[in-house]
């Protein structure tokens, strides 16, 4: 007998990254991560290696947490699968994705071929987004604006609890507003892109310009003079022990982050802007300059109503989100 | 007797600017404007004159067109505002605009109570962009971004045939996002908003500053050596009649608008941008030079589905989308 729909209990919620495979399953009317596993995903493998890797984590969640809960595969409504786009969701298409080599490749029904389960297709960084508003930080908001800061800088946007795709599922791409008309070329073809001042590489590259042009800093000790090491983790980490140089590259990430914060609280006045990435762990370092930055910059009345917070879900933020797009899409409310 | 919804056939549309105040009666099926006025707001004389002019240019216009209809008052659904902000739309109060001088002003009750018919607020630059999507460019588009470019860079955004107001009805402000952070300090507080580069003001003192360091111009002449009395206008004149500086003045405006434009289309992924202002009046001069400026900056997938047009309501859409803003707000569907 297949339970009816009242009676199911998990989705699954798949994130693919450029780098990991990270799978679980969330509780439909929401709560903790259950199974959660990550695998490298290994792309140079070929794309049948890794739709075969996404079902067999699927697959093994699945038995795992429905054999601990006494129960069986039927109390799993479906799969949620989060990948980097751009994307057509309709037919459930990678159209492009440089980092894992695709073309016009029709992940969903793969996947949904495969392990035998209705699955949903969206942009990962619109499911980070889409999980920090369902089960994060934006727990209890209708607007939201997600920045997550890590090799790029994905974005998301959340209307009245509902992903904003626009026209060809695309929108979102805030780490692509120029903030400077004139200024460093971006991969996207862009100049100066947000993304090519506040991303991680351009965090690191910015410490090691200046490292380079004579500045001190714990930096260089951290990486034994090999400067090509360091991390945008490396500044947070001299930064939080207190590195004068390091806490000054993050008040410069922090004014260009504020430049872009600013500019997307002018344009969509939302009640909420998440910062996601290795990023936040700098805590106060990029905080407190972020927040006095974009007091100095937005309109009074639009950022005396946004919240400015670090995301809740590290790490799951994906799953939940890409979890909660099947949720949106097959019950229609959250 | 008073004739139920489906009799009524007009709502009245109030432009509010700080320079004029334009009404009209719009047809609630859509159609030409009917019983256009205008005059001077004339805000140094006080709000009450201001708020009474109003009154007479509603009754007046009313009067002129159920006159020449046949019919009486009772064909008015009520009346649309549009008046600069910020406001709150709930409370119908003007929170503060600095060209009129009120703050916390209860407009659209005062107007109610002087002309006996319900009647509704919003920002002037959203009703300028919902007038366009209503009735002009934007016919049967679901997604518009609007900029106006004149004395500001007014903005609006309609998702789903809905103005985007925001969680404080501040949403739509593109003409103050960041183009340049490190760039023009702007009235709002903010540094290099596109606005300090791409409106009429920017446009004329870019121009000058040019002439000044010995450009060669016809704008010159055309203002008689008086290089104060350069406006934007002129700037667009001397372009159409050839002149390469002026037309050099041209390409860099369509350049940093370019820049905005591309931004919102990355952000927004919408299927229409619409330009509006006087600087359309420069034709290809603007166009040309601001689309290859986006298809160089803007995602493809985004850029591909965006047609970027010129505002087809010039001197009404304002009107016609105040009565726009009434309509959807008291019958639900346009």
């Amino acid at each position: 007998m297949t339970p009816g729909k009242a009676e199911k209990r998990w989705i699954v919620g798949v994130d693919l990254g450029g780098t990991n495979i990270v799978v679980g399953l969330v509780p439909i009317e929401g709560g903790d991560v259950l199974g959660l596993r990550t695998l490298p995903t290994d792309s140079v493998r070929g794309a049948k290696f890794v739709v075969d890797r996404i079902a067999h984590m699927v697959t093994d969640a699945i038995a795992e947490v429905v054999a601990a809960h006494d129960t069986t595969r039927d109390a799993v409504a479906g799969v949620g699968i989060g990948s980097p786009g751009p994307l057509n969701r309709k037919t459930g298409t990678v159209i492009n994705t440089p980092n894992l080599g695709w073309r016009n490749f029709p992940l969903r029904d793969l996947i949904a071929n495969a392990v035998k389960l209705p699955c949903t297709l969206d942009n990962d960084a619109n499911c980070a987004t889409y999980g920090e508003w369902w089960l994060g930080a934006g727990r209890g908001t209708k607007t939201l604006v997600g920045f997550t800061l890590g090799t790029g800088i994905g974005g998301g946007i959340v209307l009245n609890g509902e992903i904003y795709h626009g026209c060809s599922d695309v929108a979102g791409e805030i780490g692509h507003m120029t903030i400077d008309s004139n200024g460093r070329k971006c991969k996207c073809g862009n100049y100066g892109c947000l993304e090519q001042y506040a991303s991680g590489p351009a965090i690191a590259a910015r410490a090691v310009e200046g490292i380079e042009a004579g500045a001190e800093s714990l930096l260089e000790e951290m990486v034994d003079g090999k400067l090509d090491d360091v991390t945008a983790a490396t500044v947070y980490e001299a930064a939080v022990m207190g590195d004068p140089y390091a806490t000054e590259v993050m008040k410069e990430t922090a004014k260009f982050l504020g430049a872009g914060v600013a500019s997307m609280i002018n344009i969509l006045n939302p009640e909420m802007v998440v910062i996601a990435g290795g990023v936040t762990r700098a805590g106060d370092h990029l905080f407190t300059p972020l927040i006095a930055e974009v007091r100095r910059r937005a309109f009074r009345s639009a950022q005396e109503c946004c919240r400015i917070v670090p995301a809740e879900l590290p790490g799951t933020a994906g799953v939940v989100g890409a979890a909660g797009v099947f949720k949106k899409e097959n019950y229609g409310s959250m």
